[in-house]
């Protein structure tokens, strides 16, 4: 048994959205604690790392863990039919073997999702060792991931003492962005760092700051970035790996 | 002669829109009471039944009942050019056989639409028996509508004692918006029917909901559904055909 | 040396975008009283005079004339990216042979635009007698044109003693509009005069209208069309060839 009311559902419907361009099918877990979703994409370049926190619903049971296996591009679909006023309740249909995601005004909308088999190997998040830290207004990396996108197709993210950089270079010019120290939330860098990273993903992951004012960055040297996007009760997470550079 | 001042061009921008989709070519009846226009697609699954009367315009002559063949793609192209703060007076060119349209703000804006040949004989519009007649939110419908056309191309129209269903279903999964009586403005029910329609016409039909905040769905059980939008001084009113279920 | 910051980047987006549709690369003249671009679309059509005074700037500092020879298009992708909270500066790089576009916010966002070798032969702009001059709303121009555009891809425009006439016709009709004496900022008409002129050019040209609230128009027969938006600190000038009437 599982049913569950969203309190703000605008925070399902934007991670939802951020992830379904990577990951296609994946198995929700959900227990006592709240929604978790740990998926690679098919090419294992990037690794999302999703929870929605028990207390982000008003009404939450299930009676044991269970493993909801969705099509990602479907339940975006769906959840995107949800107006900024709607509730949105789920529900799992274990008769007809499927999600039943509810979205209640005036009317009330049934949705029927089938759920699909999916593995249910845990992916474990690899433990890295970070020497850069840094928190920060989510717009601007949103912003200069899309100014790095009219001249590459990749960009540097680099850290030091003072500053956060993104730098990208092409033909049509290059591009730097960078915010200084005092504009982060804060700011931990035991010494600088910078790595290479395909936009393709980053256009992607920052699709998630609209629902989430601040990202903490995490980099080192030619190993994966995290970038964690942070609410009330909810926490997308995800881990790049490094694009090899050829400059 | 005829000449002509809509008080609100929102009422026949939004409703020649709405038709346009459905249906090329028209002659619009003009009398002393108003504008009428009655016409089937030509796949003669839907017919179109649609008033404005004289009490919309804040000035109309007409010398004696005329019928103006219109394309309407053309009128609904140039109904589009005039924004919201704008006044649209119509006028008959006889020399010019065509439709003078005026857009008048600080400049004035002329539009001579060439008026074509239609046949002149009179659509009649089958007089149904519907044991079911509900008025309702006509945003219910619309969004109801789009909500299934995320699954499938067609939908079952239902009513019962209690409700009004709109359900669909295919390979992606199921939906049923079910709006509850004590939503509806009215709620007459003899005994619960049902039919299936075509989604490809519903789409056209509920663009009306723009203009008529209510709709007034009657509906059978394997006959036509009448969706009529009502607003002050406007009546659009569609017919569509029924699918045969094969499910 | 040339450094600059612009004290509202709105002028200098706009301008870019109507321009580099029609021009693709250009050399930009600065000197001590501004920035000067004149140029001519590769079909010698259309002829550009822009203007942008030294006060449009909180900070200007020229050495010696110079001329940036720039890619428009990729110019217009990189102003885009400023938001309207945005403060722009520009600044000569010449050790990388760039012009340095700076996009301050809570980040620094800068763009190295490769300079590129351009003519430095100076355009004349050709001094024509007009019989016809009108300061116009820009916006009853702009609407004008573009209810032309559903019609033809043609345009005459006439002045006389009384009004200004936009009109267009084609096999979906005709189109006039009207703009009379009494709605004009200035109004000075020697004699009546029209000319027929391509929507293709127009079209690009009433882009300026969004940061120009009038449009002067000088306009004579068989003579090409003057059209100037002024904004303060602003000149955006254009020069259009009629076509040969036809019809």
């Amino acid at each position: 048994m599982f049913k569950a009311n969203l309190k703000d559902p605008k925070l399902l419907k934007h991670s939802i959205d951020a992830i379904s361009n990577m990951v296609d099918e994946v198995g929700i877990n959900v227990t006592a604690e709240g929604m978790t979703l740990k998926a690679m994409d098919p090419a294992h370049v990037a690794l999302v790392d999703f929870e929605l926190k028990k207390d982000a619903f008003d009404e939450y049971e299930v009676s044991e863990p269970i493993v909801l296996g969705v099509d990602l591009d479907r339940l975006n679909t769906i959840l995107k039919r949800a107006g900024t006023e709607d509730r949105i309740s789920l529900e799992l249909d274990s008769e007809n073997n499927a999600l039943r995601i509810r979205i209640k005004n005036s009317s009330t909308r049934t949705f029927n999702l089938p759920l699909i088999e999916v593995s249910e190997e845990e992916l474990k998040v690899p433990d890295l060792e970070f020497p850069c830290r840094v928190e920060i207004n989510s717009k601007i990396i949103s912003e200069g991931i899309k100014d790095a996108e009219i001249v590459s197709d990749h960009v540097v993210l680099k850290i030091d003492k003072e500053n956060l950089y993104i730098t990208a270079r092409g033909d049509l010019g290059n591009v730097e962005v960078m915010a200084a120290k005092d504009e982060a939330m804060s700011f931990d860098v035991k010494q600088s760092a910078s790595s290479m990273f395909s936009l393709e993903y980053l256009k992607d992951m920052i699709k998630a700051s609209d629902i989430a004012t601040t990202v903490k960055i995490s980099l080192g040297d030619s190993i994966p970035v995290k970038m964690e996007f942070l609410a009330q009760d909810m926490r997308l997470s995800f881990l790049l790996a490094p694009r090899i550079e050829s400059e």
